[in-house]
């Protein structure tokens, strides 16, 4: 078997690359380890910068979005329970976000990908890129007990944090650079109205909170907990009581206490790999870096490095030009970091850090004044929550 | 001996508070440990915030200021050498700051004080304020051997960090708010034309440099050193190598290596007491609140801290109404969170910090180059450096 672009992962990272390149004429053949049930089971982001909903528009899957999304125009900062709102469409000049679970997202991607023939080969086991050191580098896999091999020009590493492609790139050309937060996210779905209309990030001295939601009859929250809770720790009562503090008495007013049918701890992270190419091999999306989810741009971050990498793509088949893919790297990078930057800006700004003090607290609680009164302050934060642009 | 006010400590705070409450008419006296040529010939900061001028002006003493200070409308940061400049006068609407050494401040303050009868006791031995819970406070000194008692109503804490004021608070009534850091500012005066019209601050990975200046013929360079560095360990030739790599090619080839006729290693430190009120004593300026000097806050804190106070003052004995100086604290420390704030941050983002990794730097990266390519970034930068305003 023979294609221009082997993607390995079948996420958003690898789906959207999938649909781009196939509305761009190249070749490619995405190899998931999973089926898609799996895949888009996954609970994950539901926030979607305009780079991401212009480019669900671009593929022409933008009809159940634009019917179900909620478009968010401003956000809440809550500091110790009193809520102000960042009017985001009005700091920016009319920019918003879109609120639409990233499930609902790999929905649609996978329905369109069968109406238009993008080819996935599901239970791919034991993915391996090979000879990405040369110009004939292929991929291996087993399904059904029989060894496959695909043969490529280039391959696209979209199999997250855990997957085989950075693991493929020797160590000794990659930097990487982390930082592991001391705490973790409890979060629940529910079938109930959100409380509020828009999200609530909650700096509070017992910790941070989240409402947010994935539609109108369906909620999610989170609490910043520590990272030896366990979610029989957190029967739903307790987190409902826990949560209301944190938000304040205006938003716990409006919390529906409906049982939760979804509950977990993640840990938070930031993590970049540099660079994001070692020779026939692209990282993107959470391959080369992790944001902690506070600013939701995980999945945002994903979309602009598929976007870049695909023109980079198309270039090189389309106009014979290796200019692309060089860049490639440095210009998805020069994005990520400042993305990574807010997301930990925001962690920062609005978590409490066990292992901080005093001065750190009155710091938080400074900002956030400074940010209440400042209108440039608040454009920061509004032009990188809507997400930076695609330069 | 008996006066409205006692003010402890005549350095810009003290000095300042004098002055206002003499041109509001109400009664002090200030009590100096030391002679004027001390106090006057102490070198500290030289960039004056709007709200300094305003006050210089509006007590009449905007004249020599006016003549010979240096109106700066913009300041630049350097990242590894590549400067950029921060157009503060067009992202504020306006505003800028003064390059105006202290020491000039101080000699303008004293000589008034002279003409218009602002009463300062000099080489005050042993000040001590009395009865600061009662309605009947005094001070007490020794005079060239002699006890001396101040009756009166209240007393103002204008004697900085080391001194008397704040000691005389229970502790038990104080919280505290305190960041050492890890590294100190080696700084050398030059009568030499400075190598830049306005200020450079650089951030560099062999750590933090700053080109100032205090007039046309005398410049101020900082280097960011060890805490154990001495000052022989710096000769003159050590500094301008090592500042000219720091603060990039361009800058360097304008350095003048004239000889530096001062030349001391400072620590830097981020303090806050609160409430800024006891009983009958007030604390203001550095008695109060220390900011590293990064973005020159220091003595611009201590203006607005008295400018508050004065107000305050002149409402009580003016009007009898206690409502400013029971609001004093919380107006002021407002302010000072702010600013605490930014110079804090100021400092985080242009220093190597020892005690960080690889990822820290990459956050101090991208924060840079994000406040490159952000109008919005530049304008916070921009309203907090030129001071934001008195509310």
């Amino acid at each position: 078997m023979r294609t221009q672009v082997a993607i390995i992962g079948a996420g958003p990272a690898g789906l959207f690359l999938g649909h781009l390149l196939k509305q761009a004429g190249v070749d490619a053949v995405i190899l998931e380890r999973k089926d898609r049930d799996y895949v888009e089971g996954r609970v994950r982001a539901g926030v979607l910068e305009q780079i991401t909903v212009d480019l669900m528009e671009r593929l022409g899957l933008g009809e159940r979005m634009r019917r179900e999304g909620l478009v968010h125009g401003g956000t809440n900062l809550a500091s110790d329970g009193e809520v102000f709102r960042i009017d985001m469409a009005e700091l920016t000049g009319g920019s918003t976000v879109m609120v639409y679970g990233q499930q609902e997202v790999m929905k649609d991607l996978f329905d369109a990908a069968e109406a238009r023939g993008v080819n996935i080969v599901f239970d791919a086991d034991q993915v391996r890129p090979h000879d990405i050191d040369t110009d004939k580098p292929y991929v291996t896999w087993r399904k059904d007990g029989v060894e496959q091999r695909l043969d490529c020009d280039f391959i696209a590493g979209c199999d997250g944090y855990h997957g085989v492609s950075r693991a493929a790139i020797p160590a000794d050309v990659l930097k990487t650079f982390e930082r592991v937060y001391p705490f973790g996210w409890l979060g629940i779905l529910t079938e109930a109205p959100p409380c509020d209309h828009e999200l609530i990030y909650s700096n509070h001295e017992r910790g941070f909170a989240l409402a947010s939601m994935r539609s109108p009859t369906r909620s999610r929250y989170y609490l910043q907990c520590s990272l030896d809770d366990r979610i029989e720790d957190w029967p739903d009562e307790r987190f409902w009581d826990e949560i209301s503090i944190r938000l304040g008495p205006d938003a716990a007013s409006r919390i529906v206490r409906a049982p939760s049918f979804e509950k977990s701890i993640a840990p938070l992270r930031s993590f970049v790999t540099e660079p994001m190419r070692h020779g026939r091999l692209f990282l993107a999306g959470d391959a080369a870096h992790i944001v902690p989810p506070t600013g939701a741009k995980g999945m945002n971050l994903a979309v602009s490095d598929v976007v870049m990498l695909s023109e980079a793509l198309s270039e090189y088949f389309q106009e014979g030009s290796a200019a692309g893919i060089d860049g490639y790297s440095a210009r998805a990078l020069a994005r990520v970091w400042k993305a990574e930057r807010f997301s930990w800006w925001f962690t920062s700004l609005t978590h409490r850090f066990p292992d901080r003090d005093g001065f750190d607290r009155k710091m938080q609680i400074a900002e956030l004044d400074y940010i209440k009164g400042s209108r440039a302050a608040q454009v920061t934060l509004a032009e990188n929550y809507v997400g930076l642009p695609l330069v």
